[in-house]
């Protein structure tokens, strides 16, 4: 590969950080951007360039917002008696996407996994518990992923909040819509028949 | 995804123009962009901006070049007598990669594809012909993509060389080194078995 130009080199290192992205596809996507005009490679510097400041972080709640309020924390507009959890701000627009919350979100910043040295204070926990505290929080939803990482978040947050006038949930677990028993694994199998409903 | 920050989905539009890349992946790309730190954030942003200005055409072989000179016009490097013809820029350094060829390159910038609406004016062939006949080149190697607008281009190009002084030949087809009879189509296998070769 060393006979590429060097800044070809230089930009085809850094495409190879983009996630799921390896040699070939970032020479790929670096021989592909040579083929674009002008405007449109300023346009993506700019976007690339400007993106952190361009987006933050609520203060409160964590979610990315470009405006100076946030829209998931405005009352007016959201049930301020629930409370969601989750671990990444990616979460929140997946949950939005369903339009079957109204609630508030509380973005963790990631789950516990002490392997990858991810501890307690890793996590906006302590801004969690001003919130319930201070704010009229009835119910907590924990809305992590359904890993060992997860599972130990919730149960680390089930202890954190037993003492809080709140009452917690967690998403359920069970079958994903449209899917066939044959398919489906033995473990989410037996969560969906402990978890079955009246009907 | 209208529920995204503008300025990020402006950044998602313009990474899904990426090959093969679709919606999921451009947000996984733009999420990940914005856990890099602002340092990296900015040498990307440099590199897809100035990667047109950095990164030139030889005006004699149309090769990539980041420097004044042309490394594969160097005389005092390459055999003048050998002239290899490709389609795309990209294929030099997979043709250097070999190094199993000394000789000069020719980018022809793609091949005939008139559904496409890629005509002989669309090649840099003028400047071909003029090569072929101020320089010494005594051997054209045509090394296009063996699909039927590479097969149709090598013809064409079989016809414009025919009256000129030079010996043209294409690269033999066959079987992939390494690969099992079981897997190679039928197209291959008949190319193999009529270039067969004594041994």
């Amino acid at each position: 590969m060393s006979k590429y130009p060097l800044s070809l080199l230089k930009l085809i290192a850094l495409l190879k950080k983009f996630p799921g992205v390896g040699s070939r596809t970032a020479e790929r996507f670096a021989f592909h951007l040579l083929s674009w005009p002008e405007s449109q490679l300023r346009e993506l510097a700019e976007g690339v360039a400007t993106v952190k400041e361009k987006i933050k972080n609520c203060p409160v709640c964590r979610c990315l917002v470009d405006i100076h309020t946030c829209k998931f924390c405005d009352l007016s507009q959201r049930d301020s008696k629930k409370l969601c959890i989750l671990a990444s701000e990616k979460d929140v627009f997946a949950f939005e996407e369903t339009g079957a919350y109204q609630g508030l979100y509380h973005v963790l910043g990631g789950v516990l996994s002490p392997l990858e040295g991810r501890h307690p204070h890793h996590l906006h926990l302590e801004s969690l518990h001003k919130r319930i505290q201070t704010s009229g929080v009835q119910e907590v939803i924990i809305a992590l992923d359904s890993t060992l990482e997860g599972d130990t978040t919730a149960l680390f947050l089930k202890e954190q909040l037993k003492n809080m006038p709140v009452t917690v949930s967690r998403l359920a677990f069970g079958l994903p819509m449209g899917s066939s028993l044959d398919f489906v694994d033995g473990g989410t199998l037996s969560r969906a028949f402990l978890g079955r409903q009246g009907f």
